[in-house]
């Protein structure tokens, strides 16, 4: 298929921290909780990265379930993850700004034998493009333009 | 202010590969393009992670444009990753899973000095969590529950 490129844009709309995202015809909502500066609009950034993830692990296991023999009747992901937000506030310069660890719970409901779900699961954990990612992935400034 | 666990659940909805996203009382669905097996019912997570990415950016702007001295009619952030589905789909071992690279433009209305602009750009790179996650973070399964 070769290489594809996503895209989004995301805009400060001018009060609080409040902005919006979009891609192709989508947008998302994007704030911070009250106690993090904004208004609590919306589900802030680091929430929204936990539910590309699990999305991602979600659209992956719809997608290999045949593929494994799995008859998929439900299937959610638990995720947490932990952050201390003094990174980011500059109050500590010894804490990580991101995510120290996320940890995911996959919830599945199938009647399918044990064997076919750890084969499903282990579909999930090596192929979810956004799990990749987390890994380590350049993240470059093309530049920043006064408009 | 020591760490905080921020938490999400994605659940497959039960038919295609669509799913949808919640932490708190805000919810967020997630699909995939026609192309890619999905109903193009919303963003996907590799769109929707650039908008998290996006979002962290213009919460940062925001947060840190008086700390700057930079007064902020306008900022948005446009972002583009390289990805092959290839990796996915399994078709192919030897590309990358995950995006391979991520650029970022940033487009900044304001009629202040550069000087305190280059300086908010700055603690923008330096600070924003999703970007810093993006270098690498432990993603690790607690468990694989049957329900």
């Amino acid at each position: 298929m070769g290489n594809i490129i996503f895209k989004a844009s995301v805009s400060w709309m001018g009060k609080g921290v409040y902005c919006e995202g979009g891609t192709r015809n989508f947008t998302v909502g994007i704030d911070e909780t009250l106690e993090l500066g904004g208004e609590n609009k919306a589900m802030n950034p680091v929430e929204m990265l936990l539910c590309s993830l699990g999305g991602c692990m979600c659209i992956s296991a719809a997608s290999f379930a045949k593929k494994c023999n799995v008859e998929l009747k439900g299937f959610s992901v638990d995720l947490e993850g932990d952050l201390n937000p003094d990174g980011f506030l500059g109050k500590d310069p010894n804490v990580r700004v991101g995510y120290q660890q996320i940890r995911y719970l996959l919830k599945i409901d199938s009647p399918s034998p044990q064997e076919n779900i750890d084969k499903l699961i282990q579909l999930i954990e090596e192929r979810c493009p956004v799990s990749d990612s987390l890994c380590g992935v350049e993240v470059i400034a093309k530049d920043a333009v006064l408009v």
